[in-house]
């Protein structure tokens, strides 16, 4: 069986770019023109996003669908999000669905059945969780990630400027010295995946990790060895290659970096109608910016 | 503008029984014979959902739907959660959708749109919310509360095992007493609703809290005045009426109790077909037990 996180770790070291595509899609980003074809607006967004899944496959190797933007437009959004994934499935990418799901262990299992487990109806490569109810809610989808080589990214340390409210207040750990409340967080996703790591090196339960937190990032890059980080944050949040370099090992491999309204809504920026166009121009300097920094580390 | 706590508080007044039916409908609850009558299984579950519903409205006044059951039976299942809370909302029940969503600000307002905004897809009069992210998480639900009347509870204290894994660590308050964890979180709740507090002393942002954590409900419910309490983890989860009689104020309001695989596997535990007779009698069960607990207090 094949570990979806080894594949993840392949196909960013073959585009030699740890990019990954964020489809938070929202309707009002798309150019006027563009969006009058289509008759309801989740077919216009799966067009938007069917044009960047095939424009943008030369340089990016991963996407991440943002599930409150397709949940905003209903049922039709939901068959919007999946026919999402499964084009870029098809196209060779490899798929986060980010939806944040956490809850108790009888009703975790049931989201895992829905996104995790072989029949999925919601099938993805990797899920974003939420930590808040503790092991209970992890285990059902680390068990499934264990049957099916899918995997899970926990958030530990949130790209918003408001993470440090519960997640930086400072806790005893039990050699008694103080730490991060998002230290404890990330040594429980240490743990969790220690018994599905694969071949690179990492395991099926990776980290959410903000690009935005440079100290932190290198803080729990040591505290955790075998956690891939999936490091939202990059662009239009702030944050930038230098920031993040922290999170690769020596290889320049072990994290993935996130960015979304930088590349879909770069458009916007350049006052342009050709999405697709300014997608790939934002996409590279991303790239360049990326590898600069991966280099001089 | 009614405010929708307000009228939660009314209904479960009205009914004397602050009981919520938790519809967290598996297929492989429903009684053979009846499921054998529908094409899709997400149709079986709507008539499920949809017998109960009519059978208990004399009974039980709210209604808590949870998410992951319908995810896990794809779109159809979707449109089913849809369906279900629509038929609530007419029968007259306060309606709980228990989705857990949490994210980034951009997110989370999308996610709102979802859920509580004027012409949200899934509207629903109050939405579960994990605060792990922090303030920017919540806030924009909390703008659309204000706006429409509906509410969110918040995660603070989860019902299953592990809860105490994060939530129970002990940490330092701005006065140097040690606190657990779910106690900074429950005074930010308390702070969060503070602009939208209705004619019942309670206000639109309300809190989940573990019926099975008895102390724990009491130490919150001193700390949080005008905090509503959504009590999960009644029966199958070990909780009975004297362990969460804290929650409740002396007017006997203040807290509504949550129940599913008590009320909606009754039959299951009975081994009878009749599965709307079997969750009435386990209904009217709850009931007495939590009106013989009020009473005592």
């Amino acid at each position: 069986m094949e570990m979806q996180i080894d594949k993840l770790i392949g196909v960013l070291r073959q585009k030699n770019n740890p990019t990954v595509l964020g489809l938070d899609t929202r309707f009002s980003y798309l150019p006027e023109k563009f969006a009058k074809q289509y008759a309801a607006q989740s077919e216009a967004v799966f067009a938007f996003n069917a044009v960047l899944l095939k424009e943008l496959r030369e340089i990016i190797a991963a996407v991440k669908i943002q599930a409150a933007y397709y949940e905003l437009l209903g049922t039709d959004g939901i068959v919007c999000m999946q026919k999402t994934a499964q084009l870029a499935a098809e196209l060779g990418y490899s798929v986060i669905l980010d939806v944040k799901r956490g809850d108790i262990g009888a009703t975790a299992a049931a989201y895992s059945g829905a996104y995790l487990a072989k029949d999925a109806p919601f099938a993805a490569d990797f899920l974003t969780v939420n930590p808040y109810l503790g092991s209970d809610g992890i285990l059902p989808f680390v068990e499934d990630a264990q049957k099916t080589g899918r995997g899970i990214f926990v958030l530990v340390k949130t790209s918003n400027p408001s993470s440090g409210e519960f997640q930086d207040i400072l806790v005893e750990n039990p050699s008694g010295e103080k730490e991060p409340f998002f230290a404890l967080v990330g040594k429980k996703v240490e743990k969790w995946g220690k018994f599905c790591i694969g071949v690179e090196g990492y395991s099926s339960v990776g980290a959410v990790v903000g690009a935005t937190w440079s100290e932190q990032i290198v803080y729990l890059r040591k505290k955790m060895p075998h956690t891939f980080f999936l490091l939202p944050g990059y662009g239009t949040q702030g944050a930038s290659g230098k920031d993040l370099v922290g999170a690769f090992d020596d290889k320049g491999s072990g994290a993935a970096v996130a960015a979304s309204r930088s590349l879909i809504c770069a458009h916007l920026k350049k006052g342009t109608e050709d999405f697709a166009a300014a997608a790939c121009d934002a996409a590279l300097a991303m790239r360049s910016d990326l590898r600069r920094s991966l280099e001089k580390k």
